[in-house]
């Protein structure tokens, strides 16, 4: 009988995704970075986003990593969601799956990273659940969350073209030296983009640029160009690093090449790094390399 | 160092609830069955319910049971909260922590038992995420979800007076039986409740009448007192069991005392039992027993 192991992560997703059916009010489903929804009753101009994330020990974070620093992460990856379809996350629920023996210290500590983090950004944290495991299992930290986004602002996956250049913001790479836990969702970066310049794709890197670039062409139904030189990496971090390591939170998006040149020159002296990686192609472009959850990590620089 | 199972449930979610601010268009933060928020932009006439919880493998439910009734399970406990505001469910995001060497198979099921149990009462699954757990720990399975209620339909735990009639809806008790995984959630008696009838107060019954019935009072600033042998029992459930067992995804709610009679006479046939077992008072009422996660379970009757 196959696992999920075997299949891996994207196929696991694209099965499911396939037995899903979806509600009229729902404009944008499973496979995107949040689902896009409209709220209410009248044709708003205000779409809501919905989005859940989980870190789990051994996996997302150690068990002697300090519990503020797992808050903190946790709760920016949802917001990290929001900030890549143009949006700011608003409401966020919690729920700990921990074990009872866990000290009530670690919890503390945990929402006070999740509380910092939520209110650097403006969100609410208004729920949320605590369950328990049985003794010996991982402890696990979802959260879900709404964000906001102007109709006439929002960015998907989906919307490249062959010709569109590609930027990253930011440095990639080396994350386990330790920004993934303490990174900034870029909201404040992507809130500029789709209010001076019209973006036709946007994700943040999650599971490295040479997993989640395909992701993004593919989506929008094109290949890509990559110039691997031009990658902006962390300080030490080889081209494979930069690739490959993963959450990087930061944006790979893409925009017409006519705004390119505009766009480099009017991007914030304050904001992280603008780099032009590349462009989307009609077709081509491949790469190998990233973090899959139920894979082993490969990175293969060919 | 106190651990959260010495704190006991109900005192953790008190300690994380103080130490959360709330924002100015979130109505009804932690402590209620849903976070109740405004969307958009415009004072709107309807509310948006948001609601996360968890099924913990050795937990909820056991390694050999069904993955359908797990997904069933899993999705119908929050359209069951969503009921206990009043509202309705609109779209679900499901998280799923499990190991890698999980049967593909097992997760098509599951999610065979959620999209049955969403599309019964006319809710999407918009989205969600996969993440390993390392192998041995349990399975967790977290749904998230935003429903509506109208403005001037919503029904909070808190609005209780003393002397209103407290009610609920079918049998309780005995849930292990295997109800546990197949209960529908009150949806449309809830639905119809609102319509007709001005409720003060309501939850659903997860953590057994005995807890979650102190609760409701406390959260209305009342006492109650409880008629036990009107309590109304599944086939083989001592009091004891009706009171302590749990998961038993029912409503309990408070009338006016003068609706008392009216709803007893117009509550539909179709609908399950509706048995009036008490009344909210100024003080007083005592009770021991029901579930708590990080608490050995205990009943007792006196």
């Amino acid at each position: 009988m196959k696992t999920v192991q075997e299949l891996g992560e994207d196929a696991l997703i694209q099965r499911i995704c396939k037995n899903l059916g979806q509600e009229v009010h729902v404009l944008t489903g499973p496979g995107d970075d949040c689902a896009v929804v409209e709220t209410g009753t009248e044709k708003s101009q205000v779409l809501s986003l919905l989005k859940t994330d989980a870190v789990v020990e051994g996996v997302h974070f150690l068990a002697e990593t300090s519990a503020q620093k797992v808050g903190w992460k946790a709760t920016g990856r949802v917001l990290s969601d929001f900030a890549s379809m143009g949006g700011e996350g608003k409401e966020l629920l919690v729920t700990l799956a921990i074990p009872g023996k866990t000290p009530v210290n670690w919890v503390d500590e945990l929402y006070q990273g999740m509380s910092r983090c939520a209110s650097t950004f403006g969100v609410s944290i208004v729920g949320g659940e605590t369950t328990a495991v049985p003794e010996g299992s991982a402890k696990v930290i979802s959260v879900a969350g709404r964000g906001e986004v102007a109709r006439s602002q929002i960015v998907l996956r989906s919307g490249g073209e062959p010709g569109d250049a590609l930027f990253v913001t930011g440095r990639l790479g080396g994350s386990l030296a330790g920004w993934h836990l303490t990174f900034l969702p870029r909201i404040k970066e992507a809130r500029w983009l789709v209010e001076h310049f019209s973006l036709t794709a946007m994700m943040d890197l999650s599971d490295g640029l040479a997993r989640d670039l395909p992701r993004l062409a593919a989506a929008s139904g094109c290949g890509f160009e990559l110039d691997r030189a031009a990658i902006p990496r962390n300080r030490g971090c080889s081209i494979a690093q930069a690739l490959g390591d993963g959450e990087d939170f930061e944006l790979l998006f893409a925009v017409p090449s006519q705004s390119a040149k505009q766009l480099q020159s009017s991007w914030p002296k304050e904001f992280p790094l603008l780099t032009r990686i590349g462009s989307l192609t009609s077709s081509g472009g491949e790469l190998r390399g990233g973090w899959g959850h139920f894979e082993a990590c490969e990175v293969d620089e060919k």
